[in-house]
């Protein structure tokens, strides 16, 4: 999988990844990993819904993972759950 | 699956419902579901990742699934992700 096939979801819009999503399926992308930690976990889940139910019919999930990342903060190390949702054709 | 195997993730801190998960568990559930819908998605899984690494070292996730609910609000339907995390033995 080229290192492109992956949309890390932030803070922005949830349509701003659909549409990062969309793009990299029509480029030619066999999957496509949505990548998100801590708050934007639900953002991230939000971006998979739509995508596949609203512009990419022939698509679907082919697997969530879910992990804890260790951040190194200005206050120590802190512990940050992480997802991982590969959408397929 | 008894109905008392699911817990509900909403607004409360983390640790209440690590603590409804480990509690489960340590009345002989062999499966207990995580579920919950918009926001509070990033909380589940923020409460499976604690429960297994702090707490249930035999327990491992035993699937993730995310799906749209369709809402009736008073200002029409609305649709809002979901996710349903199982942990099991």
């Amino acid at each position: 999988m080229a290192e492109n096939d992956v949309v890390f979801v932030g803070n922005k819009p949830v349509m701003n990844y659909v549409l990062a999503v969309v793009t990299q399926f029509n480029n030619g992308a066999k999957d496509v990993r949505i990548m998100a930690r801590g708050q934007a976990i639900s953002r991230a889940v939000d971006v998979a819904e739509v995508s596949r139910s609203r512009f990419l019919s022939d698509v679907v999930v082919k697997g969530i993972s879910i992990s804890t990342e260790v951040l190194n903060t200005e206050r120590g190390e802190t512990n940050v759950s992480a997802i991982e949702i590969i959408l397929g054709k």
